[in-house]
């Protein structure tokens, strides 16, 4: 094979995955796409909130110097400076522009700063389920993906943290609102997470760095709000796109944020900004930096989100599934009922309702149901999921 | 250190270059910025073309569905059936869209290639003078940077290539025309690379991919054609960017195009599109892919850049410098008078004129000078090079 083996191997064993999306594909080719629910994607369903149409229609109207070309690898600094404000809202700790730098996407955002913290063979603990690009983006930088075990409503397990850590663990990355289980992590939780990262970086005499992946934060339901990070650990990054929060995943535009008192501050910074330049990013797109600087604030209808979420929920319980019902992201893990995600998946492909096996999430026995989709995908699909369920009642 | 060890060592060894670059600011603030004469950049000075303009307007009020969400991670369908036909064009091999994908600028682009292509250990061979980057290009995937000396004109050097070939060379790669020497590599030294590639392709038993880095295919001068590679060898791939061609660098926009005969085809364009997407590049940004689309053969104003290359080449040899004249891009690459660049670069600076040491680029001797500038910055900076050059002659 001419190309690396290392990529050979990840493509053979996604392969499955390849060969659910063709399935689909097919059924949809041969049922016609109105007659095969499609839960199994991660793409904003609702449109970009009026504001942004109008911010980027005055962007491109406005003629400054040099407008799409190169600016500081970090970013333009009134850019920088207004997304400090926000984080400094968000995260109730105030932020300056030098605590920021503006990447390609969220994707971006973390291979930026797992390149400048990871040494090669160093861990990066992620909480299960989790969102599968994190396996690859610790990879990218000769660091390992370890694993802890929430709670079964998928809330932070602090027990299963500690034992998870090891002298080796540079990073320790959270995902809240979680995808794939719509969770949101308690502020109690953060602040016993902050205390034990503190304690085993002094124990292991290294800095523990607890890194926050927040691109649903405004995507929350019945009036939560997401804890902050910041106020429970000075060692910590956010990091979040404008993907979900605008109906924008297309344009790749996101940040980081590093807590102001972070250890070795300017080192991590300018490392960042290295690292971006170093990574092929070279800087996030320009014009999308000045849309989004108009912006602060500004989120999809989440309403409507909402109103999916409850249209779905509503129609399995009344089914007779049992399930953790998401308070935010356009996510929910829905339990296998005999515990196999695979033949889960496979049954209700049958009725042709598609969803993700949990396994790809690191945790098997649930299917991830996307639920940004059509209302007419979800009230259609409830046959299949009813007929896919009274099949494990019969035992069929 | 709280960050890894190798960034902290990238950013102690570059320090000289974040020295030179404060000392220039510095010089700025001192003597007004019409008084420092700074050619160490490599931003297009040129405006992008009167259609870009229109047709990013045109894009930001087309209201198709999904329309800055994600779409596949190689990039629109209709897109690269686009650059699939300007390929076929200027390489003379006919193209499809499964032979091409979008990606972040240029530099995203090489890093997709290399990480799709390089097993860790193996050596990426370019050529003297080289792109800064390409050296963190090849680490960032474990392999490392090997260099082949090029004639006294910068054309290839076909001896000193072979010598550099070993058993692991994955991939030679070529940038013309050249940032930062302006050369262009001819007809002939690409068909004499192409058959040397395939017999030492043979004798090792694997693929040596050629990687072709075009970014500066259209800033080229006297009536010269920029050959294809695609003609002179099938394991090649072409990389390039919009970001000098229509002047909008910060956009992030560029592409791949994988030879259509190249070994293995299918798993490297499929490996390509998983490394754009697990190196957290997802896709090239959405509404930029819309308008490079509609731009097809679309430049800028090269004949302004060719005025300047003049302006600079003709003030220099007036004095008594000696040098190639470039041929392409907006660079040239100045000998030192006593072959000290960094002596060189000083005394320039003392005549607050800026350049940069060739040593960055792995040419020691020489100086880069980058006449993307304004008119003025040559015209006022010709007292400081002739005092520069004064300097060496009296011995001083």
């Amino acid at each position: 094979m001419a190309i690396a083996a290392k990529i050979q191997g990840f493509m053979e064993s996604s392969s499955w995955i390849r060969k659910m999306f063709e399935t689909g594909v097919q059924l949809k080719q041969q049922y016609g796409p109105e007659n095969v629910f499609d839960f199994s994607l991660g793409n904003p369903s609702v449109p970009p909130p009026p504001e942004f149409y109008t911010a980027l229609e005055e962007t491109v109207k406005e003629q400054p110097p040099n407008k799409h070309g190169y600016m500081p690898n970090a970013g333009y600094p009134q850019v920088r400076e207004e997304m400090a404000r926000l984080v400094s809202e968000t995260q109730g700790v105030t932020l300056t522009a030098g605590d920021l730098l503006m990447t390609v996407g969220a994707g971006g955002a973390l291979n930026v700063v797992l390149k400048t913290l990871c040494n090669p063979g160093e861990e990066v603990l992620a909480m299960v389920p989790y969102f599968v690009e994190y396996r690859f983006y610790a990879d990218n930088h000769g660091a390992t993906l370890t694993l802890a075990e929430t709670n079964r409503d998928f809330s932070l397990n602090i027990e299963a943290i500690e034992a998870a850590l090891t002298p080796r663990t540079a990073v320790v990355i959270i995902n809240s609102p979680n995808n794939p289980s719509g969770a949101v992590y308690s502020a109690e939780s953060l602040a016993a997470l902050g205390s034990l990262l503190e304690r085993k970086s002094n124990e292991f005499g290294r800095v523990i760095h607890l890194v926050s992946d927040e691109p649903y934060r405004s995507i929350v339901y019945d009036g939560i709000d997401v804890p902050s990070v910041f106020s429970h650990y000075t060692d910590s990054i956010v990091v979040t796109s404008f993907s979900k929060e605008l109906s924008i995943a297309g344009e790749r535009i996101g940040y980081i944020a590093v807590h102001p008192e972070i250890t070795d501050h300017d080192a991590a910074v300018d490392g960042m900004i290295l690292c971006n330049r170093i990574l092929g990013y070279v800087n996030a797109p320009a014009l999308m930096q000045r849309v989004v600087a108009r912006l602060r604030g500004i989120n999809v209808d989440v309403e409507e989100y909402r109103r999916k979420r409850d249209l779905l929920c509503d129609g399995l319980e009344e089914i007779g599934f049992e399930f953790s019902r998401p308070r935010g992201t356009f996510y929910l893990m829905l339990p296998a009922p005999d515990g196999d995600d695979i033949e889960f998946a496979r049954r209700l492909q049958e009725e042709k309702v598609l969803v993700v096996p949990g396994r790809g999430f690191g945790l098997p026995g649930y299917c991830r149901v996307s639920y940004a989709v059509p209302d007419e995908t979800i009230t259609g699909s409830m046959k299949g999921f009813r007929a896919a369920w009274e099949s494990y009642r019969s035992g069929s």
